[in-house]
Protein backbone atom coordinates (compact mmCIF):
# COMPACT_ATOMS: atom_id res chain seq x y z
CA UNK A 1 0.00 0.00 0.00
CA UNK A 2 0.99 3.84 -0.65
CA UNK A 3 2.02 5.92 2.53
CA UNK A 4 1.65 9.34 2.27
CA UNK A 5 3.38 11.51 4.94
CA UNK A 6 1.48 14.98 5.14
CA UNK A 7 0.46 17.76 7.20
CA UNK A 8 -2.65 18.00 6.59
CA UNK A 9 -3.20 21.33 7.06
CA UNK A 10 -0.72 22.11 3.93
CA UNK A 11 -1.98 22.96 0.31
CA UNK A 12 0.96 20.83 -0.96
CA UNK A 13 -0.27 17.72 0.75
CA UNK A 14 -3.82 17.94 0.66
CA UNK A 15 -3.15 18.01 -3.47
CA UNK A 16 -1.91 14.19 -3.02
CA UNK A 17 -4.71 13.31 -0.69
CA UNK A 18 -7.13 14.55 -3.33
CA UNK A 19 -6.04 13.31 -5.64
CA UNK A 20 -5.97 9.63 -4.04
CA UNK A 21 -9.28 10.05 -2.75
CA UNK A 22 -10.53 10.43 -6.11
CA UNK A 23 -8.87 8.00 -8.07
CA UNK A 24 -9.88 5.45 -4.99
CA UNK A 25 -6.43 4.01 -3.91
CA UNK A 26 -5.12 2.35 -0.78
CA UNK A 27 -3.48 4.66 1.12
CA UNK A 28 -2.30 5.15 4.38
CA UNK A 29 -2.05 8.58 6.05
CA UNK A 30 0.98 9.30 8.55
CA UNK A 31 0.23 12.70 9.78
CA UNK A 32 3.76 14.68 10.01
CA UNK A 33 3.76 17.98 12.36
CA UNK A 34 6.28 20.20 10.33
CA UNK A 35 6.33 22.91 13.07
CA UNK A 36 7.90 19.90 15.35
CA UNK A 37 10.68 18.69 13.78
CA UNK A 38 9.47 15.60 12.69
CA UNK A 39 10.33 16.35 8.72
CA UNK A 40 14.30 16.94 10.29
CA UNK A 41 14.56 13.26 11.98
CA UNK A 42 17.33 11.16 10.99
CA UNK A 43 14.77 8.71 9.41
CA UNK A 44 12.16 11.60 7.51
CA UNK A 45 15.65 12.48 5.96
CA UNK A 46 16.74 9.13 4.85
CA UNK A 47 13.43 8.97 2.58
CA UNK A 48 13.42 12.61 1.65
CA UNK A 49 16.68 14.42 2.18
CA UNK A 50 14.57 17.71 1.46
CA UNK A 51 12.97 17.47 4.31
CA UNK A 52 9.51 17.90 3.27
CA UNK A 53 6.03 17.39 3.43
CA UNK A 54 4.41 15.43 1.40
CA UNK A 55 6.50 12.02 0.47
CA UNK A 56 5.23 9.26 -0.70
CA UNK A 57 6.50 6.13 -0.13
CA UNK A 58 5.56 3.26 -2.60
CA UNK A 59 5.19 -0.17 -1.22
CA UNK A 60 8.77 -1.29 -2.67
CA UNK A 61 10.10 1.21 0.04
CA UNK A 62 10.94 3.91 -2.68
CA UNK A 63 10.01 7.33 -1.80
CA UNK A 64 8.70 10.29 -4.15
CA UNK A 65 8.49 13.99 -2.66
CA UNK A 66 7.14 17.31 -4.31
CA UNK A 67 3.62 17.42 -4.55
CA UNK A 68 3.37 18.00 -8.13
CA UNK A 69 6.21 15.37 -9.15
CA UNK A 70 3.76 12.91 -7.03
CA UNK A 71 0.71 14.03 -8.57
CA UNK A 72 2.23 13.96 -11.96
CA UNK A 73 2.84 10.03 -11.01
CA UNK A 74 -0.69 9.37 -9.67
CA UNK A 75 -2.17 10.69 -11.85
CA UNK A 76 -0.23 8.59 -15.01
CA UNK A 77 -3.02 6.64 -17.48
CA UNK A 78 -5.66 9.25 -16.18
CA UNK A 79 -7.96 11.52 -17.59
CA UNK A 80 -6.13 14.60 -15.61
CA UNK A 81 -3.23 14.57 -17.60
CA UNK A 82 -4.13 15.75 -21.64
CA UNK A 83 -2.91 13.34 -23.90
CA UNK A 84 -2.00 16.16 -26.16
CA UNK A 85 1.76 16.87 -25.72
CA UNK A 86 1.14 20.41 -26.11
CA UNK A 87 -0.97 20.43 -23.37
CA UNK A 88 0.31 18.17 -21.31
CA UNK A 89 3.45 20.30 -21.44
CA UNK A 90 1.29 23.61 -20.65
CA UNK A 91 -0.11 21.20 -17.82
CA UNK A 92 3.31 21.11 -16.29
CA UNK A 93 3.81 25.35 -17.40
CA UNK A 94 1.04 26.21 -15.31
CA UNK A 95 2.61 23.35 -11.75
CA UNK A 96 6.10 25.16 -12.15
CA UNK A 97 4.64 28.73 -12.12
CA UNK A 98 2.51 27.28 -9.25
CA UNK A 99 5.62 26.33 -7.09
CA UNK A 100 7.80 29.69 -8.40
CA UNK A 101 4.87 32.59 -8.75
CA UNK A 102 2.01 31.48 -6.49
CA UNK A 103 3.07 29.07 -3.58
CA UNK A 104 5.84 31.24 -2.68
CA UNK A 105 3.38 33.91 -2.09
CA UNK A 106 -0.39 32.93 -1.54
CA UNK A 107 0.42 30.05 0.51
CA UNK A 108 3.25 31.32 2.78
CA UNK A 109 1.57 34.44 3.91
CA UNK A 110 -1.28 32.21 5.03
CA UNK A 111 1.12 29.82 6.87
CA UNK A 112 2.40 33.31 8.53
CA UNK A 113 -0.74 34.17 9.27
CA UNK A 114 -3.04 30.42 10.20
CA UNK A 115 0.54 28.66 11.61
CA UNK A 116 2.82 30.90 13.31
CA UNK A 117 -0.36 33.55 14.24
CA UNK A 118 1.45 36.51 12.89
CA UNK A 119 -1.58 39.61 12.32
CA UNK A 120 -2.18 41.12 9.07
CA UNK A 121 0.32 44.11 9.26
CA UNK A 122 2.90 41.92 10.36
CA UNK A 123 3.13 40.15 6.93
CA UNK A 124 5.40 41.68 4.36
CA UNK A 125 3.97 43.91 1.83
CA UNK A 126 6.16 42.04 -0.83
CA UNK A 127 4.00 38.47 -0.75
CA UNK A 128 0.98 40.39 -0.96
CA UNK A 129 1.63 42.09 -3.54
CA UNK A 130 3.34 39.44 -5.54
CA UNK A 131 0.23 37.02 -4.32
CA UNK A 132 -1.92 39.42 -5.70
CA UNK A 133 -0.13 39.73 -9.11
CA UNK A 134 -0.19 35.62 -9.08
CA UNK A 135 -4.35 35.86 -8.69
CA UNK A 136 -4.56 38.49 -11.08
CA UNK A 137 -3.11 36.15 -13.74
CA UNK A 138 -5.45 33.77 -12.62
CA UNK A 139 -8.57 35.86 -13.21
CA UNK A 140 -7.10 36.67 -16.38
CA UNK A 141 -6.54 33.11 -17.42
CA UNK A 142 -9.97 31.75 -16.39
CA UNK A 143 -12.28 35.16 -17.49
CA UNK A 144 -12.06 33.00 -20.97
CA UNK A 145 -11.74 29.44 -19.70
CA UNK A 146 -13.29 26.95 -17.64
CA UNK A 147 -10.26 25.20 -16.74
CA UNK A 148 -6.44 26.63 -16.74
CA UNK A 149 -5.80 23.97 -19.82
CA UNK A 150 -7.59 22.74 -22.47
CA UNK A 151 -11.63 21.86 -21.92
CA UNK A 152 -10.98 19.66 -19.18
CA UNK A 153 -9.98 19.56 -15.44
CA UNK A 154 -6.18 18.24 -15.26
CA UNK A 155 -3.36 18.16 -12.77
CA UNK A 156 -3.26 21.97 -13.10
CA UNK A 157 -6.26 22.97 -11.91
CA UNK A 158 -5.53 20.49 -8.91
CA UNK A 159 -2.29 21.97 -8.03
CA UNK A 160 -3.26 25.50 -8.04
CA UNK A 161 -6.49 25.51 -6.40
CA UNK A 162 -5.04 23.70 -2.98
CA UNK A 163 -3.70 27.36 -1.95
CA UNK A 164 -6.20 29.13 -3.77
CA UNK A 165 -9.49 28.34 -2.58
CA UNK A 166 -7.80 29.07 1.43
CA UNK A 167 -5.89 32.49 0.21
CA UNK A 168 -8.47 34.17 2.46
CA UNK A 169 -6.35 33.06 5.35
CA UNK A 170 -3.43 34.87 3.74
CA UNK A 171 -5.37 37.94 3.77
CA UNK A 172 -6.41 37.66 0.26
CA UNK A 173 -9.80 38.17 -0.42
CA UNK A 174 -11.20 36.93 -3.51
CA UNK A 175 -14.07 39.08 -4.19
CA UNK A 176 -11.95 40.71 -7.12
CA UNK A 177 -11.52 37.63 -8.44
CA UNK A 178 -15.05 36.42 -9.91
CA UNK A 179 -13.55 33.86 -12.50
CA UNK A 180 -11.76 32.35 -9.49
CA UNK A 181 -14.03 31.97 -7.35
CA UNK A 182 -16.34 30.36 -9.80
CA UNK A 183 -13.48 27.95 -11.16
CA UNK A 184 -12.94 26.52 -7.56
CA UNK A 185 -16.39 25.62 -7.02
CA UNK A 186 -15.54 23.84 -10.60
CA UNK A 187 -12.39 22.41 -9.29
CA UNK A 188 -13.91 21.18 -6.27
CA UNK A 189 -16.52 19.46 -7.69
CA UNK A 190 -14.86 17.94 -10.48
CA UNK A 191 -12.10 16.59 -7.58
CA UNK A 192 -14.53 15.68 -5.25
CA UNK A 193 -13.00 18.12 -2.76
CA UNK A 194 -15.42 18.61 0.48
CA UNK B 1 10.72 26.87 -36.71
CA UNK B 2 10.18 27.47 -32.99
CA UNK B 3 11.04 30.67 -31.55
CA UNK B 4 12.87 31.02 -28.10
CA UNK B 5 12.76 34.56 -26.25
CA UNK B 6 15.57 34.25 -23.91
CA UNK B 7 18.24 36.17 -22.30
CA UNK B 8 21.64 34.31 -23.03
CA UNK B 9 22.80 35.04 -19.02
CA UNK B 10 20.30 33.37 -17.71
CA UNK B 11 19.98 29.71 -16.72
CA UNK B 12 16.78 29.07 -17.30
CA UNK B 13 17.18 30.47 -20.75
CA UNK B 14 19.85 28.35 -21.43
CA UNK B 15 18.60 25.27 -20.21
CA UNK B 16 16.35 25.27 -23.57
CA UNK B 17 19.02 26.37 -25.88
CA UNK B 18 21.28 23.59 -24.51
CA UNK B 19 18.62 21.12 -25.73
CA UNK B 20 17.48 22.64 -28.80
CA UNK B 21 21.41 22.46 -29.73
CA UNK B 22 21.94 19.13 -28.43
CA UNK B 23 19.12 17.78 -30.29
CA UNK B 24 20.24 19.60 -33.55
CA UNK B 25 16.81 21.30 -33.74
CA UNK B 26 15.85 24.28 -35.86
CA UNK B 27 15.36 27.80 -33.95
CA UNK B 28 15.54 30.98 -33.79
CA UNK B 29 16.44 32.93 -30.35
CA UNK B 30 15.39 36.47 -29.69
CA UNK B 31 17.60 38.06 -27.02
CA UNK B 32 15.17 39.24 -24.73
CA UNK B 33 16.91 41.92 -22.50
CA UNK B 34 14.90 41.27 -18.95
CA UNK B 35 16.85 44.45 -17.50
CA UNK B 36 15.21 46.96 -20.30
CA UNK B 37 11.29 45.94 -19.53
CA UNK B 38 10.97 43.81 -22.61
CA UNK B 39 9.30 41.23 -20.82
CA UNK B 40 7.04 44.14 -19.97
CA UNK B 41 5.94 44.98 -23.06
CA UNK B 42 1.71 44.58 -24.45
CA UNK B 43 3.34 42.45 -27.28
CA UNK B 44 5.13 40.02 -24.95
CA UNK B 45 2.76 39.94 -22.29
CA UNK B 46 0.10 38.62 -25.08
CA UNK B 47 2.51 36.13 -25.20
CA UNK B 48 3.61 35.38 -21.64
CA UNK B 49 1.23 36.76 -19.40
CA UNK B 50 4.04 35.76 -16.68
CA UNK B 51 6.06 38.26 -18.28
CA UNK B 52 9.12 35.79 -17.83
CA UNK B 53 12.17 34.41 -20.39
CA UNK B 54 12.54 31.91 -21.42
CA UNK B 55 9.31 32.03 -23.63
CA UNK B 56 8.93 29.46 -26.85
CA UNK B 57 6.81 29.49 -29.48
CA UNK B 58 6.20 26.84 -31.61
CA UNK B 59 5.69 27.48 -35.81
CA UNK B 60 1.89 27.70 -35.32
CA UNK B 61 2.09 30.48 -33.27
CA UNK B 62 1.24 28.87 -29.31
CA UNK B 63 3.74 29.41 -26.26
CA UNK B 64 5.04 27.67 -23.82
CA UNK B 65 6.75 29.19 -21.27
CA UNK B 66 8.46 27.83 -17.68
CA UNK B 67 12.12 26.57 -18.44
CA UNK B 68 11.16 22.89 -16.92
CA UNK B 69 8.02 22.54 -19.04
CA UNK B 70 10.07 23.94 -22.23
CA UNK B 71 12.33 20.97 -21.63
CA UNK B 72 9.88 18.68 -20.87
CA UNK B 73 8.12 19.08 -23.96
CA UNK B 74 11.49 19.32 -26.14
CA UNK B 75 12.92 16.24 -24.49
CA UNK B 76 9.80 14.05 -25.01
CA UNK B 77 10.76 10.75 -26.83
CA UNK B 78 14.59 11.42 -26.32
CA UNK B 79 17.22 9.62 -23.82
CA UNK B 80 16.57 12.54 -21.75
CA UNK B 81 13.45 11.40 -20.06
CA UNK B 82 13.54 7.84 -18.03
CA UNK B 83 11.22 5.42 -19.87
CA UNK B 84 10.47 4.09 -16.32
CA UNK B 85 7.48 6.36 -14.68
CA UNK B 86 8.79 6.49 -11.06
CA UNK B 87 12.16 7.41 -12.58
CA UNK B 88 10.58 10.10 -14.65
CA UNK B 89 8.25 11.35 -11.35
CA UNK B 90 12.14 11.45 -9.49
CA UNK B 91 13.32 13.80 -12.70
CA UNK B 92 10.36 15.87 -12.17
CA UNK B 93 10.93 15.57 -8.01
CA UNK B 94 14.31 17.34 -8.77
CA UNK B 95 13.33 19.73 -11.58
CA UNK B 96 10.36 20.68 -9.12
CA UNK B 97 13.11 21.15 -6.15
CA UNK B 98 15.44 22.84 -8.53
CA UNK B 99 12.98 26.04 -8.77
CA UNK B 100 11.82 25.91 -5.32
CA UNK B 101 15.02 25.29 -3.07
CA UNK B 102 17.84 26.05 -5.37
CA UNK B 103 17.12 28.71 -8.27
CA UNK B 104 15.45 30.98 -5.60
CA UNK B 105 18.81 30.95 -3.70
CA UNK B 106 21.65 30.48 -5.87
CA UNK B 107 20.31 31.91 -8.97
CA UNK B 108 18.56 35.16 -7.29
CA UNK B 109 22.46 35.45 -5.41
CA UNK B 110 23.65 35.51 -9.14
CA UNK B 111 21.70 37.56 -9.97
CA UNK B 112 21.86 40.35 -7.45
CA UNK B 113 26.39 40.05 -7.70
CA UNK B 114 26.39 39.88 -11.88
CA UNK B 115 22.99 41.77 -12.61
CA UNK B 116 22.47 44.48 -10.08
CA UNK B 117 25.94 44.73 -9.21
CA UNK B 118 25.71 44.05 -5.38
CA UNK B 119 29.03 43.24 -3.41
CA UNK B 120 29.03 40.05 -1.74
CA UNK B 121 28.01 41.90 2.06
CA UNK B 122 25.40 43.21 0.01
CA UNK B 123 23.32 39.99 -0.28
CA UNK B 124 20.77 38.68 2.44
CA UNK B 125 22.29 36.16 4.62
CA UNK B 126 19.17 33.69 4.14
CA UNK B 127 20.10 33.21 0.46
CA UNK B 128 23.64 32.26 1.21
CA UNK B 129 22.40 29.88 3.58
CA UNK B 130 19.59 28.03 1.71
CA UNK B 131 21.83 27.90 -1.63
CA UNK B 132 25.04 26.12 0.44
CA UNK B 133 21.69 24.11 1.80
CA UNK B 134 20.95 22.75 -1.72
CA UNK B 135 23.92 22.73 -2.98
CA UNK B 136 24.96 20.00 -0.04
CA UNK B 137 22.10 18.07 -0.47
CA UNK B 138 23.13 17.79 -4.28
CA UNK B 139 26.58 17.20 -2.79
CA UNK B 140 25.39 14.42 -0.90
CA UNK B 141 23.33 12.64 -3.87
CA UNK B 142 25.59 13.07 -6.15
CA UNK B 143 28.56 11.53 -3.46
CA UNK B 144 26.99 7.80 -4.85
CA UNK B 145 25.82 8.33 -8.24
CA UNK B 146 26.99 10.09 -11.56
CA UNK B 147 23.46 11.29 -12.13
CA UNK B 148 20.61 12.78 -10.29
CA UNK B 149 18.29 9.90 -11.69
CA UNK B 150 19.14 6.64 -12.71
CA UNK B 151 22.05 5.70 -14.48
CA UNK B 152 21.86 8.26 -17.61
CA UNK B 153 21.87 11.97 -17.72
CA UNK B 154 18.34 13.11 -17.64
CA UNK B 155 16.60 16.59 -17.90
CA UNK B 156 16.86 17.07 -13.91
CA UNK B 157 20.85 17.10 -14.11
CA UNK B 158 20.38 19.94 -17.20
CA UNK B 159 18.34 21.95 -14.90
CA UNK B 160 20.39 21.90 -12.23
CA UNK B 161 23.10 22.12 -14.06
CA UNK B 162 22.05 25.42 -15.06
CA UNK B 163 22.54 27.27 -12.30
CA UNK B 164 25.24 25.41 -10.19
CA UNK B 165 27.67 25.70 -12.78
CA UNK B 166 27.69 29.49 -11.92
CA UNK B 167 27.22 29.28 -8.85
CA UNK B 168 30.56 30.79 -7.91
CA UNK B 169 29.49 33.93 -9.20
CA UNK B 170 26.69 34.28 -6.72
CA UNK B 171 29.68 34.25 -4.14
CA UNK B 172 29.00 30.14 -3.72
CA UNK B 173 32.15 28.54 -3.88
CA UNK B 174 32.25 24.89 -5.22
CA UNK B 175 35.59 23.69 -3.28
CA UNK B 176 33.69 22.12 -0.55
CA UNK B 177 31.13 19.98 -3.08
CA UNK B 178 33.64 17.97 -4.69
CA UNK B 179 30.88 15.68 -6.03
CA UNK B 180 29.33 17.99 -7.78
CA UNK B 181 32.03 19.61 -9.10
CA UNK B 182 32.82 16.28 -10.98
CA UNK B 183 28.96 16.05 -12.01
CA UNK B 184 29.32 19.55 -13.82
CA UNK B 185 31.62 18.22 -15.62
CA UNK B 186 30.15 14.92 -16.45
CA UNK B 187 26.76 16.75 -16.97
CA UNK B 188 28.67 19.68 -19.77
CA UNK B 189 29.70 16.48 -22.06
CA UNK B 190 26.70 14.50 -21.96
CA UNK B 191 24.98 17.88 -23.59
CA UNK B 192 27.60 19.41 -25.32
CA UNK B 193 28.08 22.24 -22.79
CA UNK B 194 30.60 24.37 -23.82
Amino acid sequence: MLTVFGDIRSGNCLKVKWLLDKLKRDYRWVETDVMSGATRSTEFLAMNPAGQVPTLVLEDGRALAQSNAIIGWLGEGTDFIPADAYLRAKMYEWMFWEQYSHEPYVAVARFQRAYLGKRAEEIEPRLMKRGHAALARMEAALAGADWLVGDAPSLADLALVAYTRVAPEGGFALEPYPAIRRWIGRVEAAFGIG
